[in-house]
């Protein structure tokens, strides 16, 4: 198969800062386009992938799967888009196609596993697939995303991560304007979740251990905020959440946010992929038919719904645009939660 | 309020065995019927309660909500009942009737809380409510259970408790033929689930710890018994269920059945109510939006459709027949689990 050589940032090792180096892409098949990317999302998954924090990195490892760009060569089989059109790539990049889940648009859940944008399995060169942190991208059309032309394409990026990992479960458990939503953290997943579930017309509250984010809350469109920390204000949503989405990244006692959850209400944790420590009491959930749920990004179709919606709805992710040799710095930043709330990388500075 | 004597078997404390005592009931209010007790099945939480294994128990308790009997007396407001009709009731004699959850059938939900058979509080003779171990009981006839005429009354009493207790999360995660339904624990719970899954039309797996049950759950309708301490039979059924049953009555690892979850699958735990020690790992969860969650058991209009479709079916439990002076020893029993499934105590006995 035929390649040729684009500009990317990666890192060789998980002791390694990022830096300029070069990969190879596919030329399209019939079945690719190529796209020139314009913006690259920051996301937590970059920076764990980066140092190995989950194992099984491979490297060079080059992340990035906030990917918004230009369509710049369509191969000879694909109908949906043409050159020079605007184009996003998510967390997925191939999937088997014939699974359950993959027959019902649930990709994320493919039970073969569906191709990482990056650190997966290529099919078409071997070795690993390398993410947005390049010049330019090749993948599969069926798997690529049509962009509205009326949002500003930079805060567009984190929707394909961030957005669609917090609308995959708004949709699920069917949000909507009679719905009470709760959220529990305030970065780049939870105030994607809080202007999405406003957009879809719940009410909603956000969890916070501290009194400092009420303002940037509401201003995010939050209708309420509950310091978490405070006992006579979680007494005060005892019961009354039908969903809670927990985008918190470490572990943490989710028995206190239970509690708040309505008869058959859920909480889903979308930020945390690991062991909870903590003991979960099973009276509450018994009690009121309460579930502890997860979910992981969302499928093709789910995420083509919900930049549409984001379309309609002038919808976009709060972002500091960086240039791409601020990576290292941005990591750092982001260890500390210090970014308003994601870094996109504007990718003509590579 | 006008009151009357009837026999009744209780205990004065913790400590002591059950013996004979009187109790008294009202006189049934036009909204009432009076029902002479026939068969009272013996769960698990009377014993607890007798105990007072959860704390709160009110002494003297009379215990028992499996109840099937006779109309013997109907309140002029009553037109659901004729005098000689059988009739049951369950583990709720009365709930508010005007909160969220019972303007939804949802009564064992009920937001102030429902009355219990036993041990509630009684509002009309003040003090706490006595069970079916007794000679009558007078209940609100909105709580009164219709019992179909063609099955076995003894066998029926357990579907009062223990077959709502299945059915309701049957029902409540919409099982049907083309569902894959696993249960843990074969005690009075787990045959019952097996029964009331496999008359769904469900394939039906029966997890268990040791070899020796497998007869006995293939004769109660089980398609497949996987032993769970078996690594090779876990591995055998991994992602396979659309929803788990888990009857276990103590803390147990929930781990091992997530990952035997299909994608979007629940583990509804009816069994134990306190606090799971084992740490839960939220992966499987996340990558496969699967669900931990509780179920308490079941609503008027549920049970009444649940003791309908038994009677369709020709569902009942199976049962041990006692007389209620061996109700201690029924006891002592019932905590080596040397009792299949259900004891039953034939009323005439008192
Ligand atoms: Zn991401
Ligand atoms: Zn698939
Ligand atoms: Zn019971
Ligand atoms: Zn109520």
């Amino acid at each position: 198969m035929n390649t040729y050589s684009v500009k990317a940032y990666g890192t060789e090792s998980k002791e390694a800062d990022l830096k300029e180096m070069n990969i190879e892409r596919r030329e399209a098949t019939p079945k690719d386009v190529e796209i020139e990317i314009l913006f690259c999302g920051v996301c937590h998954s970059d920076l764990h992938t980066a140092r190995n924090d989950w194992g099984g990195t491979k490297y060079p490892a080059v992340p990035g799967h906030e990917i918004v760009g230009r369509i710049t060569k369509v191969g000879s089989e694909v109908s949906k888009f043409k050159v020079g059109d605007l184009a996003g790539v998510g967390c997925i990049v191939d999937s088997c196609g014939t699974c359950e889940s993959c027959k019902q648009d649930l990709e994320q859940y493919c039970q073969t596993g569906f191709v990482g944008t990056y650190n997966g399995k290529d099919e078409h060169l071997g070795g690993h697939t390398f993410g947005g942190y390049s010049q330019k991208v090749v993948v599969d059309a069926n798997h690529v995303l049509r962009i509205p032309e009326n949002l500003d394409l930079a805060a567009v990026a984190p929707l394909l991560c961030a957005g669609i990992t917090t609308w995959s479960p708004l949709r699920h458990w069917n949000v909507g304007p009679n719905s009470k939503v709760a959220v529990v953290g305030l970065g780049g997943l939870g105030h994607m979740a809080i202007k999405l579930a406003k957009g879809l017309g719940a009410e909603v509250t956000l969890f916070s251990r501290t009194p400092g984010k009420t303002e940037d809350a509401k201003k995010l469109g939050a209708d309420h905020v509950v310091i978490s920390t405070d006992n006579s204000q979680m007494d005060s949503v005892k019961g009354k959440f039908d969903l809670i989405i927990d985008t918190v990244p470490y572990d943490h006692d989710v028995n206190p946010y239970i509690s708040t959850l309505n008869i058959n209400g859920t909480h889903v944790l979308v930020g945390y992929l690991g062991d909870l420590e903590n003991i979960i009491n099973t009276v509450p959930m018994i009690m009121g038919r309460k579930s502890v749920a997860g979910s992981v990004i969302g499928g093709i179709a789910e995420t083509q719904e919900m930049l549409d919606f984001c379309g309609e709805h002038n919808i976009v992710s709060e972002i500091e645009i960086i240039k791409m040799q601020e990576i290292n710095e941005a990591y750092e930043r982001m260890l500390k939660s210090d970014v308003r709330y994601r870094f996109v990388i504007d990718m003509q500075s590579l």
